[in-house]
């Protein structure tokens, strides 16, 4: 069985994408950071998936991306609540991390390369929140292309890295069918950036408001608890 | 004065590396990790180089390549000593770290988003270490290429990205004869794969043995010390 690096936050998107990855017949190695998020309940609903989905090896490396701070989810700037959809898609949000999905994809260059890998799953998708540079087709390909020039393989001239993006042109609401489909449990995913310690999401920033909306998209309700009662669809 | 990110290990190449920046008129801000190598003592080198620079902003991060093994710089394989140039350069040393100068790089990078830095230095070199895959001209093009894509400014289309490479083309003689036309003090570097606590050099690794040429071609003694007194020059 063929190995492939598969990034887990314990978020919906990546969830979904284990288990595609798992689906097109890869033994799933997961690879989480704890990063200096600003909660620490994403790594325990990584865990909790990763035991569900049968992973044999789950790696939970430690970064530091406070040291640089430069986002909201890094430094103690606000999360902005109750946005707009149109609102989400002007700019930037604060929310982005810089370089967060390429330092990702380098741990798991590495990891891929001592596994003799030739497979990265990342769960990026850059139609609801096209305002992250680096959940773009076009970023994807070029690192991809530096990816095949920077490991042994690269150099043997074997065979070549693939980063895999299965949820790159869907919504919300096919990524969440498509889970459905291959029988995801969404109720372990913690998707807010700003969740209480028991998990509960806030139901109002970005995050949560595109997953209500990815699930009201389905008509059905979304398994994970919130702390404002309204939020559930 | 424009900001630049230098990577700095505390090594020969990146000290002079650090010394060209400051020339051509950047303030440095120097990144050093902390990545389960072997021995520490680059650490303490970078911290004595920095203060030696007068840099401002040193920032040593940590990150554990160990995880992943798959180098004898953070696993349990032997450091290969003695080795003929002809020797080092057949195939991919046991001491290329897999995806070390990409993870260093993109920490770099979201450290120069944060500063709003359009430059980055490293001083990789493809002359002496032609086995090194991430050290080759090719493999540093495509990574600007995607780092461009990869943040804030590419999508705002503003000022690009450099990664310089002022050392790439130059032997370890000529790196050498560079830092020392700068003023560089190279006692206060670490080379060695292998140093002994105190930060003497084996006299006897690839690093040592390519380090002890380049002093040798330029006729001066190299100012480290070394434990086996027939290494030095």
């Amino acid at each position: 069985m063929q190995k492939a690096v598969v990034l887990l936050s314990g978020g919906l998107d990546s969830t979904t994408t284990l288990a595609i990855a798992q689906h097109e017949g890869y033994e799933a190695c997961a690879l989480s950071f704890r990063y200096g998020q600003r909660h620490e309940f994403e790594l325990h609903a990584a865990r909790r998936i990763a035991a569900s989905f049968g992973i044999r090896q789950h790696v939970i490396t430690t970064i530091d991306l406070r040291t640089f701070g430069g986002s909201a989810l890094t430094s103690d700037v606000v999360v902005p609540k109750g946005r707009s959809l149109d609102q989400m898609t002007v700019g930037i949000p604060t929310t982005y991390v810089p370089a967060r999905n390429t330092i990702f994809l380098s741990f798991a260059l590495a990891w891929a390369e001592v596994l003799e890998a030739h497979d990265i799953f990342i769960g990026v998708n850059s139609l609801d929140y096209s305002g992250y540079p680096d959940c773009r087709p076009e970023y994807i390909e070029a690192y991809e292309q530096m990816a095949n020039l920077a490991t042994k393989a690269g150099v043997e001239g074997r065979q070549r890295l693939k980063i895999h993006t299965p949820l790159i042109a869907l919504t919300k609401g096919q990524i969440i069918r498509r889970g459905l489909d291959l029988g995801v449990d969404y109720s372990f995913t913690c998707t807010c950036y700003d969740p209480s310690e028991r998990g509960e999401g806030c139901g109002e920033c970005d995050a949560c408001l595109v997953r209500l909306k990815g699930f009201a998209e389905n008509n059905i309700p979304d398994p994970v608890p919130y702390r404002l009662s309204g939020a559930v669809v």
